[in-house]
């Protein structure tokens, strides 16, 4: 059992509520146990120079965390002037992700900004913040479609990520918060599609090293987990956003 | 009437979520129409550089928005690497505003970051900080008192902003929107106190001028749009707290 | 009487050296006191971005103080390779002064560009520098209208500025100097126009505040002072130029 | 075969030249293929502010690329003024990967400054950098353990790394160059220990998925090359440190 | 005869107008031609942290131009948030320039600041604030003096700079201004002290090259030039400075 | 004698490897001494804005070193965010001294791109960057050549550099390493043409001056140092781009 009484391979709630914000084209409010992140898609009708003319479209995303997101105040990158190393990891890590399930061909010629502003931190930002991206995304592309200024429906399939690790005392287990996080030997995010395949795996030993057994055991936990997430994204996106998307997987 | 079917000198629904967040000492979500923003405020036990050894404390504050706070996506101020103008002005505003109502000496070498972050924005977010993040203050005070950390309660009056403006056909009006804001002919901002007096009077002709009669009605309208915003405050604070700030102002 | 022998409400001796550099389309030496800035007006040919092809112009303005402006020596913010909040908001409230005198649609697709140095600092450099400019600005486009590149006189009022506020034995004074201004519990920035409008009036209590009555008797010595500074801009600009302005004015 | 002739699970040529730079305490140009690289270790007395009294040492890497270390010129990141997400994420791996190998409490308060110069890309430069940087470190500690100031030898194990990847065709194929790695639909980072041990394992979709299958392939080629490449790192550190580390490694 | 019809080593009008501004320790407006620098000498009771300790003192200097003191508006180095490779050489030349008559042991652990502030720009703004800077430098220099706070006058000689150059037409010239400057052949800078040895010597091609005979016309005519700026600072020091000076040079 | 055993008027060993890089069109590693750079040139078939359609070409120099060029690790300038004052100048000093001997129209619109990286540093860095950036720079301009897109050979001499300087001991002495540097009265940089003249003179007294008789002295030294290096630079370049350049110089 663990500190907050989870069976090993058992997530935190969540919950994804989703038309969050009155501006963007899509905006959830994503709450996984403690954490909870803001996250919008916003569509600009263009793409970035290097990009033209191509008829593709582009997903770019951004993260911060607001300063008192954690248990310390930290300082504002803005204040700073630069980006961290961390801030970088994470924000290339969501757009690579969210671009492995869209037909980039499909969105047109569109960029999809993603930001993902966490607003209370207590592990495992970087995966909800894709969880809750690919949310906010399918509905600022629903938009689109319903306006039909799409030929084709552009989401290929779903798409979440939860973290996974190995604590101390040798245990795995799933969706680690923030006290078993900093303590974990063994740290890894992992990204799946709805059809099962992965997108990133990304494990890392924290001065410590893992075998090849216990990688196994890691990925199924993040199965399991990543499974779960899916019901909670059918239900946010609604029936007709599932429908298309699932008709996009069968093909 | 107004656009929005209000009263020239009527404010918007005001709501403020006292203990929002976890982690920070003092935190709100200050909701006022459609504006939204989160209010913190951190206790540092230490004070800065140019301010030691004097047994007095400081506030400090920082304010910014979501990117998709607005109608159009703005860029982050990290990503550019740089502050606006725009933001340095509000951040030095909302720091000096709270500095005028607190006993510093009686904070003892302690800093009071406040940081405003704007979720959504529909005019008037600078004068809602305000008003959000003397509540946030006021509920990271008023732990230090309960912990006894406090020789003396150093919150010496209530304090609270609005916007007032001249629209285009003249009109004087009460907590600008943001079409009424970006089509003003004349814009102020008030910030005042509990006892009636003023801390800050900014008005500024967006290529325009006002008369000194004028000027009179704007702060006529000011004033009884923050006797408004006083019963709010009072009720997120609590009586404790009421009390004791009360108990400064008739000394 | 106050400290350097003036009354309440008088005006420290002022002085405008015109055309005080070869270069600029417009410039001048504004001496009030012991506060001297340099002023210059640069004319270019096009506008920024954002107003290409609306045939309207643009003004914009920067201010800086040479390093030994000062008693103690301040870092350049070239050096620190950022501008500081108190620069920002400086040079935004000189061009949004300018702008409001300037008949922008009468000056074309020109960007006036607005340079304010201060050589030397005791006090109301702002003000100081909004005065100058003006004079500057109309120097500048004075040439522009006697080389017939203007269909009409785009300035359409005079424009000066200057500093009140209350000291700490609570006396209202005018044109505070450095050691005033350092004390003061009300510092007031008032912009007035030649007509007697407002364009900016800016009070701020110091940890401190100002009643209405207060606010009312700061205003009464703003309009003095800055009555006597339009008398020293008409010499400034010659008879020509104060006869095209009232021209406006009358109309 | 692969259009460099190889089979798939073959490595390019490898070499690594130690003792390369006069300055450094330690320092190898290693070439994977065409890919060349500077890594040297250097030792800093001291370590940062937030590790002070523990009596631990520390790692830290950066990694740069010269500008026509590639096919088309890249732009420093210092006339940038700022470090690329891509770089920010190399180097934080880089040091990550060498702490998992040294016992930090062993090193003693000292900093090891990790330095990646790529001279010449072809694919595979953070791998290469990973390798070559063990190199350069050991040597820099051994030459601490020769001047007998480490009361125990803090090198607990090999480490190297290599790059594996699925191709358009479906192959997977291991240490992939330039072209290859343009290409290719999944892209892995593997990081192991002597021992067989992972520290990192970081595989990626590149607008594509794989599947659990699939991930066990690329793991098996990673560990056959890695092997491969454990033999040159003991050939380049000589039979006194091997002998050390693997005795460390028998514990 | 030259365009401003002087002779080829004849150099412009000089005039070195001492105690300047107020606040500055030393500060003088040089005007060469019409070339305009405002040169301030500021004392700091500290030195650099590389110099702590050792009892010597330190000379640094910076350079800037006001944006309108060319003939077209350049953009501050501020707003840029760089100092461009131009100013960091002029300010290098200008500190190195200083150092060398000025014996920092005498000076005691003190930093003299330099700030050379181009006011108008006609050519030979780098050589004229050299020549000023030393006014100012033994203006603030001989107050130190003349409050006992020296066991020994520090300056060791007289310093002046000019430039010399090369015209299209192969004439060799002194004290070029910006018309001639800008199409010269060859342009060189010249520091001497006054007992005529040589400090700096940096000559130019641009886009051509010069022979050993035109290198020794050039350094003559630079000879002659600063021979003649001695009177002028000799003159703006004063006698009893001018006595110390030449003291020291006996020695 | 040296402390190295050479006369005074000895070089050190020099070696130009060429072609040493597969991506550039022009790369060498330059060795003298101990120091080592990597010089490239890259051909970009643009030239930058303000000098479009005017049929000319460019030619610009970036100079950096690896931190552990130096016997202490130096700092990136990409981590500090900015270029130091040093870098700037050595990058404007090989900009400048290599387009003396290109025929800029004949190059056409081009820029060459020169990339100066210093690998190992022991005095003479920037006079050896010079010497070896010509070597790569004609390597490139001459694969231009062959592939007939020049209407004309571009190069018109030879260009090489050295450094001279006197010791504290009052000797002059040619190609001073890292310690004789360091410890030198005067320091002098010398840039020269195949036919003898002069493109930069850069001498400095380093807290110290210098006659018009040591003058001569360094520069005679200066003459002999480079005619030597030229024989390396015809041999590195071959026969027939030899040729074509003196085919020039005789014009």
């Amino acid at each position: 059992m663990r500190a907050d009484e989870r069976q090993p391979y058992q997530m935190r709630p969540i919950e994804i509520d989703t038309n969050y914000l009155m501006h963007p084209e899509g905006s959830v409010l994503i709450t996984v146990g403690k954490t909870k992140v803001i996250c919008t898609a916003s569509i600009e009708e263009k793409v970035p120079p290097f990009m033209r003319g191509q008829g593709k479209g582009w997903i770019t995303a951004e993260y911060s965390m607001l300063p008192r997101a954690t248990g310390q105040r930290n300082i504002r990158e803005a204040a700073k002037g630069k980006i961290t190393g961390r801030t970088m990891e994470i924000q290339r890590l969501i757009g690579r992700a969210l671009r492995a399930v869209v037909d980039l061909d499909a969105l047109g010629e569109r960029t999809i900004w993603i930001d993902c502003d966490v607003i209370q931190a207590d592990g495992g930002t970087r995966t909800a913040s894709i969880t809750g991206a690919f949310v906010a995304m399918t509905e600022a592309v629903h938009k689109l479609y319903l306006e039909k200024k799409l030929s084709k429906y552009p989401i290929k399939d779903f798409l979440a990520a939860t973290s996974v690790g190995i604590l101390e005392d040798g245990n795995v287990v799933l969706d680690l918060n923030y006290i078993e996080d900093s303590n974990a030997n063994v740290d890894m995010n992992v990204v799946m599609t709805g059809n099962g395949e992965f997108v990133e795996v990304q494990g890392t030993g924290e001065e410590s090293t893992f075998s090849y057994g216990q990688l196994q055991q890691l990925l199924k936990a993040a199965q399991e987990g990543i499974s779960a997430i899916f019901e909670h994204q059918r239900e946010a996106i609604g029936e007709e956003a599932t429908a298309k998307i699932e008709e996009n997987g069968t093909k």
